[in-house]
């Protein structure tokens, strides 16, 4: 096997086919992607059909705790969760850069097919484009999900009512800092990493202990700010959150503070804002709780009326007691954080 | 509207909402798009579901008969299409160099639509990625695509059988030319345009026409010479094809001879090699030139028993009567051609 990525790679002939057999079929050799057609065909399911796409560039490609190939898998199959959907199927298209480490590629692939069987999705279908040196970044990957919404499941971020709990099912921060300190070669006392991680399981055992959720959102780029914001948006309700309840490591907490950035604007990777009425916000606290991925899940705020003649607004009770708006991201934080 | 694409552009922030509100929706605004949710949740449908994915990275951007856009939305609705699918729905992932003009944006997204519109499928949801400037090329996009496959279709390239016709859809190299031509500002005499063309109305018109079809196989990179030895390694089957049955344009053939390009080899964006049972070719033939996307087709060859003891084989039957050994591209050819 070639040691880098050369454009022949990408060209649709022999070179293709032995970066196809040699990495990624090694790595997700799943029966449909086998077929070797340009469809995968997969088995007719019941339900309604969930699907969502993300494009991966976060820089650089391997940090504490993950890389961009557990972004790449865990970013889409939490997209199609948030529907309520069971994620099932995921297409994975490369665009590599020429002169990118073989080995790399190969440690990427291996990480996604290990994310992918802990998810339980199956990587059917991908793609390989490559482009010429000093035109692209290394890698980057698109992954696009399908997944299957069971009979009776109706989530929506429209669906938030007054009164409602807002829950978030672990610390704040953790992924963006994790990468802003990998870029400015920055060290803690306490371990940070990325949070990363599939919570497609968790998602479908807060359904069962809290059959009337709202909604699920995954707060990503532009972080809690962003999410509360889009969701009291698409509902015309209020939010208010409490600073003290909501979950935040103090090694990203003094991150943050030291560099100016707005923790509640940081991205995460594995981690939902998720509302639910309040007589099932226990339960579904208790469900987050016993999953691995929410240990530090938090009831943070809840949903308000919001009065006639102005938006929907955020707002931030502080550990002082004071009321401040919580705003979504404008322009841009942190760069290329995923 | 800012002029170029800035990083807060991919920020998940308000820059990115008004890109996605003035650009995207703008130019496609499907109603499972538009409700604002992580995932696109779609109704159910009978039938198996097909699903691809394609990157699309050409240089340059636009070209005489399309453009990137253009590619993106043909080649995932064909790639569907090939498995006897009809083509529903498309994921778009856009990953921008911070820098790319937004009239370039908004003209490929106004391309996508009317493409979309014209192959029937609906962009339900989206990803925009920004990169610095220098870490990208302007535009790469991605397509995914979900289809259903009608009850009682069943295609696939493994499903070749001695005795059976090969049939393509039209000319061919029209794409890989037009592509090179603007690299090297190369002008022909006659008109050379991309054949970038959504097949799969066509597609099901010949299954109609002629239901043992074996399968449709795009050649793409790679050209025709690729995609015949793949169908031949898929389905164990030596295949002969001949010369001057296909159909090739004589300023293609000019250009591929001046420039030392191998026609066969050479991508094609909108067209479809075939392959169905001998007393269904005629038929077959007749579908594909009823569709105005088909009116060059041809029966090209035909599959033959492929002799135990050595791999598949593509031969070609050349015009003074001689046969060679029709090989699959190694390297590369024209690199980003789609």
């Amino acid at each position: 096997m070639d040691e880098t990525v050369l454009l022949g790679h990408g060209s649709g002939g022999t070179m293709m086919k032995r970066i196809i057999d040699e990495v990624f079929f090694e790595a997700y050799a799943d029966k449909e992607l086998l077929e070797g057609n340009d469809a995968a065909r997969l088995p007719q399911e019941p339900g309604r059909v969930a699907f969502s796409t993300d494009s991966f560039v976060v820089t650089p490609h391997f940090f504490p705790g993950g890389d961009i190939g557990r972004l790449a898998v865990c970013g889409t199959v939490n997209d199609v969760a948030t529907s309520g959907a069971i994620p099932k199927y995921l297409s994975c298209g490369f665009i590599l850069e020429e002169g990118f480490p073989m080995e790399d590629l190969k440690r990427i692939c291996q990480t996604m097919a290990e994310v992918a069987r802990e998810a339980g999705v199956h990587i059917v279908t991908g793609d390989t484009k490559v482009v010429n040196r000093g035109h692209g970044d290394g890698v980057f990957i698109n992954t696009s999900g399908v997944g299957f919404i069971p009979e009776g499941i109706d989530l929506s971020g429209a669906y938030c009512k007054p009164g409602d709990k807002i829950l978030v099912t672990g610390t704040l921060g953790d992924h963006g800092i994790t990468i802003m300190a990998c870029r400015e070669d920055l060290s803690f006392n306490a371990d940070v990493a990325t949070d990363a991680a599939p919570l497609n399981h968790l998602i479908q055992e807060v359904i069962a202990a809290a059959p009337d959720t709202r909604c699920f959102r995954d707060p990503t780029r532009g972080g809690l700010a962003s999410t509360l914001n889009e969701l009291a948006d698409q509902s015309g309700v209020d939010f208010v959150v409490e600073e003290d309840a909501i979950p935040v490591k103090d090694a990203v907490r003094g991150a943050c503070e030291m560099l100016g950035y707005d923790v509640y604007q940081v991205a995460n990777e594995g981690k939902m804002v998720c509302v639910v009425p309040a007589d099932q916000a226990e339960a579904a606290l208790a469900a987050m709780k016993s999953n691995v991925y929410g240990k530090d899940a938090a009831i943070i705020g809840e949903v308000l009326v919001s009065p006639e003649g102005r938006d929907p607004r955020v707002s931030l009770k502080t550990g002082f007691g004071t009321m401040r708006i919580m705003d979504m991201l404008v322009g841009e934080q942190l760069p290329r954080i995923c």
